[in-house]
């Protein structure tokens, strides 16, 4: 089969519900190149424009997208081939009431640069000279239709949704628990580079082409509360949650699962061992919910499902 | 001049105070090897070794050191060339009341996890197998005597103390404020591995030989509020405090006041930088305040001093 392209113009979604409808059909195995819009909408396209206040709509993600045999108690697959920045600009922004320092009063807010895409890089201007950041994108809202609960685009929790986590990239991939049925995957929210914590409340947001492979995982071996990533060298259960104290929490417990399964020890060793290798990594700190990572490298852990 | 030794066996604290006083007196330039006991003092040899509570003295940190010309404003640079495990096995523990997930009624305290010394490596027993997990030292309690406050050696703060970062670490260097004349440098506290976060409460604890550097910037072009880590790649502000939260606010402001210095920005443009590059990363969640890390690459920031 070609490669399918879904197109933020053929739908888009600023919420996660339970019961969305698709606007794409597919069956496990597609090749998709997904069309996505930056996170506001295209509101800002010079330093003048500025964002007074968070969106009650932000972070489009295109889709939803129905995979064909996708069943509560599954698990989605979605392997994550390259993202490609489509547009010859980024945007990061302050935004009153949003990030880390915004109560900090040297803030400024709201703020917006402008960085300017140029041979692979993008660059911010300083009065010194021209910083160059390498592109290195990240697909910041990607989930699934969640069991019960409703979450704007705004949010991260066991459905995926805004993770900001600059793993989500190419060459990665993401495994999401299916809710619902179709499981019903959507993603955008893209940015050239972003800093781990996301600490201004964005990265440089840009449009973005994202080629995936999707795969229902039937009968899983593991069954998933959250997603999990799997990078070159770890596996790394994510876990979202209202403070980085419970996001560590969440994101050990599920690490500590994996290797009691895979190894035959009880909690309590696994939670020993998880403290000697990989560990703890932030995705993001605003949003508003927090998103951490807990690494543990394939050495350790095989292949869950 | 040869390289000196300043073993435990002279002198350990488990308070960093205001008025410490010296076990030795060093020049600045100086080559030491820090001989240190692990951090709980030998009493934990065999599986059946368990520790009930977090003893009233943990993490005995070799020293003080005086080191010669420091004075209140300055900074302390301590280059860490290496760090040799120096008995045949770590312990890794878990304690009634510490720990990530101590309230979790899967997680059984007290427990003693032997990992035996082989080849480079510790071992970690399992039904199913060895696992092996090589030897990445870390020097878990480093410090100087802080400005006003007394911290045992079981917390982290302002002047270091227990900062459990994995990166702390043969081949980086550390830089500290100095409070008080003569810094009075001490460390101890070494894991033969640890992950990020250290959540169990504990790596695998171990003596070892730590080679150092240590020398006094005089006059610094930037004043340190906190411990600055300096890495291949990245320099990298180190916060303690109360919440992971606070801590990313601390570790995040401290970045930005050097991108700021550098770049001739404001503290606006250095955080929407800040929010690009490199990233907040967890050093650890359970002594008892907890420990951040902010990494700035090196492309973006020359030495701050």
């Amino acid at each position: 089969m070609p490669r399918r392209t879904v197109s933020h113009e053929d739908g888009a979604i600023y919420e996660f519900t339970p019961d969305l409808e698709p606007i794409e059909t597919v069956e496990s195995g597609a090749e998709l190149t997904i069309d996505t819009r930056d996170s506001l909408d295209g509101a800002v396209q010079s330093e003048s424009d500025v964002i007074d206040a968070v969106p009650d709509e932000v972070n489009a993600a295109t889709g939803p997208i129905a995979v064909e045999g996708a069943e509560p108690g599954d698990v989605l697959r979605v392997e994550i081939e390259d993202v490609r920045v489509t547009e010859d600009r980024g945007r990061a922004v302050t935004i009153d009431g949003f990030g880390l320092l915004d109560e900090y009063d040297e803030i400024e807010a709201p703020r917006t640069r402008i960085t300017p895409v140029e041979d692979g890089s993008i660059t911010f201007d300083t009065p010194e000279g021209e910083l160059e950041v390498p592109i290195e994108p990240v697909v910041g809202t990607i989930g699934v239709a969640p069991a019960e609960e409703s979450y704007t685009t705004l949010f991260p929790h066991d459905h995926g949704g805004n993770l900001d986590t600059t793993e989500v990239t190419g060459g990665n991939t993401i495994y999401f628990p299916v809710f619902q049925e179709g499981a019903m995957l959507a993603m955008g929210d893209s940015k050239a580079a972003m800093a781990d914590g996301e600490m201004c409340g964005t990265g440089a947001e840009i449009a973005t082409d994202i080629d995936v492979t999707v795969e229902v995982i039937d009968d899983p071996a593991v069954e998933l509360e959250r997603p999990l990533l799997e990078t070159d060298d770890a596996w790394k259960p994510v876990a979202s949650a209202d403070t980085l104290e419970e996001a560590c929490q969440l994101a050990n417990r599920d690490a500590i699962d994996l290797l009691a399964a895979e190894h035959g020890v009880d909690e309590t060793d696994a939670y020993i061992f998880s403290s000697l290798v990989g560990g703890l990594e932030i995705s993001q700190v605003v949003d508003p919910l927090v998103t951490v990572k807990n690494a543990v490298p394939k050495a350790y852990l095989s292949d869950p499902f």
